[in-house]
This record gives structure tokens, C-alpha cells and sequence, in this order.
């Protein structure tokens, strides 16, 4: 078998980010399906809908962000394998509860039926909860990998704990909710934008280093980098909810202002916007010069989800 | 300070297992509340509403199991209480969403409204997301007591999350809502009985045995006891529901019937419930004699729960 360490130095020169992306979340994809358990009651749905939301789509950012912090420090990525999946089953299941009918009330994702839309309302719900328990099984199963200490897993399951509560992703998404309708301050709404996207994408890029034993400094210009690129995300994601191709978003466009909400876009103006995500762009990039290692993929990620149309 | 070992010593001779209940519900009472986060977002009710089901209500049985099984080897429980907590919020979390419209579609929950008719659905749900999320953030940030070791919590970590996932809790809450309606054969239900309630309690004593570094063979009798009063557990809440009194429920009698649901007592009558009951409660008993310690309160817990009449 070769190692992935072998593939990475093999195919360095003329692998591009996208490529890389790619790479990376073929590896997640193999893994995330080998967690999907053999269901002790095949008579239940339940497990079918798991699958039917965490595999065969997504970008698998938040994923490769950990893999790419880790391997700033350590050769063979697979130790931090177990937390990039966790990481893609907490977006997973807040994707699966954001488009109950309760919540964003959305029929379509990635092109296809909506969790709830395919399962019906309940298995959804339950799916979502599945997943985000199945996420912290993951990283506290994967504490006997020799390459990690006890106390680094610990840390990082606390770190994805913490970013996807109720102080970050929940809460973000709580205000979301209580918000529509009503104008939103910018101040508000900065954080709302930090909390929602921003601190899980954060959270992605301290797991990686805390699981590698980075330094503070370093860990302090990883969160720099995860802040800019989140809130660009959220920003690109307002801009084409605006302006962007139903076909490739796999989503109706004109949602938010649908269901009222307060963006971006909408209190500041497009151009406004885009040059906002020009701004954090250069933020993020300048953040890589204070990490050590070929911090590459990592700036060819952030031109990625700058540019990105979907 | 008094320490808890201290007072457990001083007043030992008189403490009845229903004393020390009330005990030690009041030590996690006090606990959970300061978990409660000072929400990031005054402007958001989600923490309010995470507090709303929370605190003030619940026997704490899973929790108690947890202290109770540490304490068998280990004098001062205060260590475990973080993991008693966890236990809890896990518990908490599966009511509200047990409770929703899509779900069992309850509006009263320990006599006052359930957590979606005081908050809305979307609060609601996001507000049980919150509380599974900080369980394991509780657990994780637990890891650096003395007293336990950084294996240790991340194996109680994994139990729980195995015990609350698709092969525990909510394969057995899915199995429950597909079969409404439905013949559900007795091999079925027995299944669907144990993953739906016994497994987390079944978790909670395996938590506590875990956390003070109890052998195999203690695990094993652990498990035996809480499969008995686990299963059992269940069978009185069937019989409660059919001979129940709604004022000391704080619920509605007959929602089995009314949900068209298989219970013990549908298929095998009120008689042959209460053996079954009997039966289990003499097992969990038997259970007891192969551990060390002073099992006397574990011995008056099932004594409660079997005689319990809410």
C-alpha cells in the first residue's frame, strides 16, 4: 500500500490546489463511508439517511482545512483523518437541520431532495443528531493513533465542541433565525457571519495545528488565516444568492431575500461586498507568512472559495 | 469547604437511596447550571431555552448511576461530575427533540409546556443540538482533573456517543416512529426497548466504572445491572402510561394508545408486564453482588424504579 505521505512528495510538482482538494476529499469520502455503521436495526432508515447527506457531494473544506494545517507539521496526514471526517459530519447534520421546515424550510441541497424531502421530517432530524454524535465517536475513537497524545484529541474535541455550540455555529444560526425580517445591525451581523461559518472553519484549522502540537503564535495565525477565508465564505455565499447560476449552486437563488434575512450584500451593496472579499483575501494569504512549512494549498484554497461560483 | 467525600462519610448511617438522590441531583443541579453558557448572544433565547429543559426538573437517574458507579472505587465523586452533567444534557437534549411536532408531537413535559411550545421549533431544535454539542464539550474539558486519566475520558467519551448514536438511542427512537402503527414483533421491541433507554443508561454505569479504571469482570456486572433496570425502566413507563396518574406524570396518560405504538403491555398485558418487571428487578440485584464496594444505594435505586409511580 502506498502511503499517502509517498503519493503527497510524488506528486508535489505538479499538483495543483484544486487537484489536491480533490485528493483530499477522496480520502474523506473513503473514510466517512467506512464510519456510516452497519446499522444494528436494518429495519430503520435512519442510517440510509446519514449516508444520503454526508457522502457523495460537499467541497469538503472544513475536512481539508485540518488535513492541511496538520501536514504543516507532520508528513502522513492519516492520524488527523478521523477529525477531518468529524468535521464534515458536524457541517453534514447542521446542513440536514438548517433545511427543516422548521428552520430555513429548504427542498433542494447540492441538486437533490433535501434530507427531509427524501426521508421524511423525523428520520432527518434524527439523521442530523446521528451525525453529529457519530462525529465525536470519530475523534474519540481515533485517540490510540501513536502519532497523537491523549490530551492533543481531548483538546480538539473540545475545540469542534466549542465552535459548533451555542456560542458559535448554533448561536449564529439561532440569530439567523431571530432576525428575520428585522433590519440587522452591521455590527450584528458581523457576528452572526463569524459565528455561523466563521468559528466551525476556525475550529477546523485549530484541530489540524493542536493535533500536530503547534505552538500558540502558529495557532494564533491559523485562526487569522480561518477567519478571513470564513467570512469571506459567508460574504461569496450572499453574492451569489445574488447573483449566482441556479444550475451550479444546486439551489434556487434569491433565498434570502425571500425568507428576509439580512446579508451582506443586502445592507452594503455588491460592490461592496466583493471588495470586502478582496480585502480578506490579502488578510488571509498575509496570515500563511507566519506558519511555517509550504503553506501552498493553503493560499491555492483561499483563491479557490474566493473565485468559486458554487 | 466540606468535601463531598466528607460529607458522604458523615452522613452515610442515615442517608436513605432516596436521600442520596436528592443529593446528588442537588450537586448536578448546581453544575449544569453554571454549564449554561453566557450566551455570545444576549439577542438570541436558545441559551434560555437549553436552560428551560435543563434545570429545575428530572430524577437524574443517569447522572446518579454515573456518580454512584465512580464511587464505588473512588471516595470524592466530584471528578465524575462533569461526565454526570454530560449524561444529562444527553437526556435532555433526546426529550426536546423526542417532543417535536415531527416526533411524538408532545406539548406538556414534566408538567409545563414542552421546550417548542415555550420557544418555537427552531429554537427548540437548536437548543437540543446545543445540549448534545456541550455534553461532549463538558466531557472534553473535563480531561484534565488529577483524577482521571486522558484514556479514561476519551473512552467514556466514546461510550456515550455510542450509546446515544444510530446503533443506541436514536436507532431506537427511529425504530419507534417507523413501527407506529405497525405489529411490532416481540424480538423487535425487546431491541428497539434496549436501544431506546438502556443503552444510555447502560452507558452511565459503564461512564462511572470507566472513569475510575473498574476491571472487565466489574464492567460486565455494571452492564448486567443497568440492562436489567434499564429494560425494566422502560416496561413501568408502559404500565405507567395505561395506570398512570396524569397529575403525577405531568403528562398525559393513554399517547401510547393514542400513537398507536407496540408497548410491552400491549403485547403481553399488565400482569405479565409486572412480572417482567419483578423478574429484571431481582436480576439488577443479583448483578450487584459481583461488585466491590458499598452497593447499597445502586440496590435502593432500583428498588425506586421499580416502585416508581412517575
Amino acid at each position: 500500500m502506498t502511503s499517502e505521505a509517498g503519493c503527497e512528495r510524488a506528486g508535489a510538482a505538479r499538483e495543483t490546489a484544486a487537484d489536491k482538494l480533490i485528493r483530499y476529499a477522496e480520502m474523506m469520502e473513503e473514510a466517512l463511508a467506512s464510519y456510516i455503521p452497519d446499522c444494528a436495526f436494518p429495519e430503520s432508515k435512519v442510517a440510509e439517511a446519514m449516508a444520503y447527506s454526508l457522502l457523495g457531494g460537499g467541497k469538503r473544506i472544513r475536512g481539508a482545512l485540518v488535513l492541511a494545517f496538520y501536514r504543516l507539521w507532520r508528513e502522513d496526514v492519516r492520524p488527523a483523518l478521523p477529525f477531518a471526517c468529524a468535521m464534515e459530519m458536524v457541517h453534514a447534520y447542521s446542513l440536514i437541520h438548517d433545511d427543516l421546515p422548521c428552520m430555513d424550510d429548504d427542498d433542494l441541497r447540492r441538486g437533490k431532495p433535501s434530507c427531509h424531502v427524501a426521508y421524511g421530517e423525523a428520520i432527518a432530524l434524527l439523521a442530523g443528531d446521528a451525525l453529529l454524535t457519530l462525529a465525536f465517536e470519530a475523534m474519540a475513537g481515533a485517540g490510540r493513533a501513536d502519532a497523537l497524545s491523549g490530551e492533543g484529541v481531548l483538546r480538539a474535541i473540545k475545540c469542534l465542541a466549542n465552535a459548533a455550540g451555542v456560542g458559535g455555529m448554533i448561536g449564529g444560526q439561532a440569530i439567523d433565525l431571530e432576525q428575520e425580517g428585522k433590519p440587522t445591525p452591521p455590527a450584528l451581523l458581523s457576528r452572526m457571519y463569524s459565528a455561523k461559518t466563521g468559528m466551525l472553519i476556525g475550529a477546523a484549522a485549530m484541530v489540524g495545528c493542536v493535533l500536530a502540537g503547534a505552538g500558540e503564535e502558529e495557532q494564533s495565525a491559523a485562526i487569522d488565516f480561518a477567519g478571513c477565508i470564513g467570512m469571506a465564505y459567508q460574504i461569496v455565499d450572499d453574492i451569489l444568492d445574488v447573483t449566482g447560476d441556479e444550475a451550479l449552486l444546486g439551489k434556487p437563488v434569491g433565498s434570502d431575500d425571500d425568507n428576509k434575512k439580512s446579508t451582506f450584500v443586502g445592507l452594503f451593496g455588491l460592490e461592496s461586498a466583493a471588495r470586502e472579499v478582496m480585502l480578506l483575501h490579502g488578510e488571509a494569504k498575509k496570515a500563511l507568512g507566519r506558519l511555517p512549512g509550504d503553506t501552498g494549498f493553503l493560499a491555492g484554497l483561499a483563491d479557490i472559495l474566493a473565485d468559486r461560483k458554487a
